[in-house]
């Protein structure tokens, strides 16, 4: 049996003027997911009856379920009762359920049952009640043209409780028994979708049909994202996990367990782990790696300061960094990160170090250094590695690049890992 | 003449899964409300060739305006192009210019132009190539149907450039000329949405409906707009603007010419008109302000270097706060954020400091001092101000609320600005 189509409707005039961001229907999908429910399609228009009711026809025409959000209120703007009514050709008429709720409902809260709350009894005929555990509005539901159709109210936690509680068991026992879906993540850095899609391409061209690729690009991780619908796909699921691992490689920072972590909480959790302590010596960054260290709760146990030195002066100032060196070599090469990242580790007294310096741009380069030139160096006192890198991005992109660069370095530094990451490959200067 | 039908199409199984909120459209529809357009109606569904050619057609069909966003970049499940061809009935072929960008895109990046990305260059075949300034994949336009169809990409900014510098423009010029639109923009710092709300109910009761009032609450800065379609709206405006401005009082940061600039950009800007340098001393920001300050392009001008001093051994050996100070007043003191500041004015000889210390959470709290209290201290040697808030936040809205707020504090210092702010009215520890 075939997957049963899913269909949303989210009515409101403030979901299309841009005033509010539609979070309810990504709530919808996350709790469909967990029956193994995809949704097919989303339609989303503004409080006006004509359009409400061709859109629910259609949809009604078209799919298996569909949950229509918003519109439930006292308000005149709440149309969702009579456009659905007008859409099955039935009568409006006051629910006595739906009354008894209400009345309830302003009792337990000293309120006087006025007219417009009155509006929210009227409903169209014949459909049955969903209970609202939060709010006024009750849900409703009716079958028209094989289709479920759910009306829920539009205030989220309403909706999420009306969903939990009284639409999840509805819908779970109307589900094919075969239906099963899987889905795994990984979290992965220093790929791009492109090089990821022609790695795959070349190295696991049978790629299976069963297993839906998707990916997902953050700044800075990718999210690659493998789902199956099927017991097939399921059967073939680990082998071809396993062979996308392998072209991964050390790219792989995690499979996502639960919510996401950033780069510099896996760095942390393993500093973490074996008692190790970092510090920051940023000059292009200004700040940002230490902060996004302190973002993460917890981080005061490996991480006791930070040095932004932005000028020369200070280079030399609060790192030591000799003014020779500045003078000779230029605030951005290799003798300074490395001085940096010696005068960071004796000044905080920590175990492991990241250094940068680099051009940020828009002003500041020159022939032999262009703006988006990066030196980098880290590692621990007598045993500091070294890259410069070329990293043509606009200011902004180029500092969170930087910092997510240095948090990865750390982190292959830390598991001793010595494959070479495609950020290298492609963006060693000079080019190697 | 009537307002012209405007349409979007999103796309993208990240959409349909709940594992991305759609924020793409609110922003669409909020740069079209300045045109004076309203959205009628949006349908979201996921990478599915057949669904997306049959959503084109129908779409192009009753709109005048149809905006597809997503399903452009250069892997398998993007099928923009495609889909849009084959509803066209048209081929697809290599377009030169998109191929031009590409080849562009790929050798200032040092990367290998592959066939995946080669893939984003083929095109339906007769569009018009849309420039992005920001990404790989170009935009395209084609006229279907009586309708504009304009293809853009998903990832948000290179969706919101490419709106602002290319579609807008070409929009605008079709628009007809009795939609007037003005739109003025006040940046606002300190002021929730709902005081100010509250401020507005009260102090300017007869506020004309002809000016449209909304709010963008921005973190950190809400964003104020006044927005009239009419005639009699303009000729009010300037009155009603003026007396909107006075009950913000120094609440307001600016106007908004074009872009929007953050609160670090209008302090550094100030700054560098009296070249003054200023420098950091961040406890629970963990090199946040640093961070903010340093994004914006030519802050080397007035900042030299910031201290990240997590823990209290740092403290005292990068800013010579004395250990016993620490020992009797704890790190979250009044005593304490004086000396920081003091230390890292001598250290840094920058003019004006800002330090900060406070209790992030989620642990760390006790009954006197809980989790969300901090302490501020600012100014130069000699006149150093300081200040004790509680701010409820989670981890990481503290810490950009707590930066945001130092920023602040630094900007009314510059101005001598005496009036008290409603965080500092609201917020105080303990309640004044």
């Amino acid at each position: 049996m075939s997957a049963p189509n899913v269909q949303l409707l989210l009515t409101g005039n403030e979901l299309m003027t841009g005033d509010i961001v539609d979070s309810n229907s990504a709530m919808m999908a996350q709790i469909l997911k967990e029956l193994g429910l995809k949704v097919n399609r989303k339609v989303t228009v503004a409080d006006d009856l004509a359009l409400l009711v061709s859109e629910i026809t259609y949809m009604a025409s078209t799919s298996d379920l569909l949950i229509i959000n918003g519109g439930l209120g006292p308000t005149v703007d709440d149309l969702t009762a009579q456009a659905l009514a007008l859409a099955l050709g039935v009568e409006l008429s006051q629910h006595p359920q739906a009354l008894s709720h209400l009345t309830h409902w302003c009792l337990q809260r000293g309120t006087e049952l006025n007219a417009p709350n009155l509006k929210q009894a009227i409903l169209p005929k014949g459909c049955q009640i969903i209970a609202n555990s939060r709010g006024s509005a009750v849900g409703f539901y009716v079958r028209y043209k094989d289709c479920d159709i759910y009306c829920t109210p539009g205030v989220p936690h309403e909706l999420k409780a009306m969903l939990i509680e009284q639409i999840v068991p509805l819908i779970a026992k109307k589900i094919p028994s075969d239906l099963i879906t899987e889905v795994t993540r990984l979290q992965v850095f220093g790929l791009g979708e492109s090089s990821l899609q022609k790695a795959i391409d070349e190295q696991l061209p049978n790629w299976p049909t069963e297993i839906e690729l998707g990916f997902r690009a953050g700044m800075p991780l990718l999210e690659i994202k493998l789902t199956t619908n099927t017991k097939q796909g399921l059967a073939l699921k680990s082998l071809w996990q396993k062979k996308l691992v392998k072209v991964l490689g050390d790219h792989l920072i995690a499979e996502v367990q639960g919510k996401p972590k950033s780069l510099a909480e896996h760095l942390l959790n393993q500093l973490q782990q074996h008692n190790i302590k970092v510090t920051t010596a940023e000059s292009c960054t200004g700040g940002l790696i230490a902060s996004k260290l302190t973002e993460i709760s917890g981080s005061s146990s490996s991480f006791e300061a930070g040095f932004v030195t932005y000028s020369n002066e200070m280079k030399t100032a609060m790192l030591d960094v000799p003014a020779s060196v500045l003078a000779q070599e230029g605030a951005v090469s290799e003798a300074v990160v490395i001085a940096m990242a010696q005068g960071a580790l004796l000044k905080s007294k920590a175990d492991i170090a990241i250094a940068v310096s680099g051009i940020a741009g828009p002003n500041g380069g020159s022939k032999d250094k262009p703006v988006g030139t990066v030196w980098f160096a880290w590692g621990r006192l007598g045993d500091i590695k070294t890259q410069c890198l070329q990293l043509p991005y606009k200011r902004r992109q180029f500092q969170q690049f930087v910092a997510a660069i240095g948090l990865d370095l750390l982190r292959r530094y830390q598991q001793n890992l010595t494959t070479i990451p495609n950020y290298i490959a492609e963006r060693a200067f000079p080019p190697q």
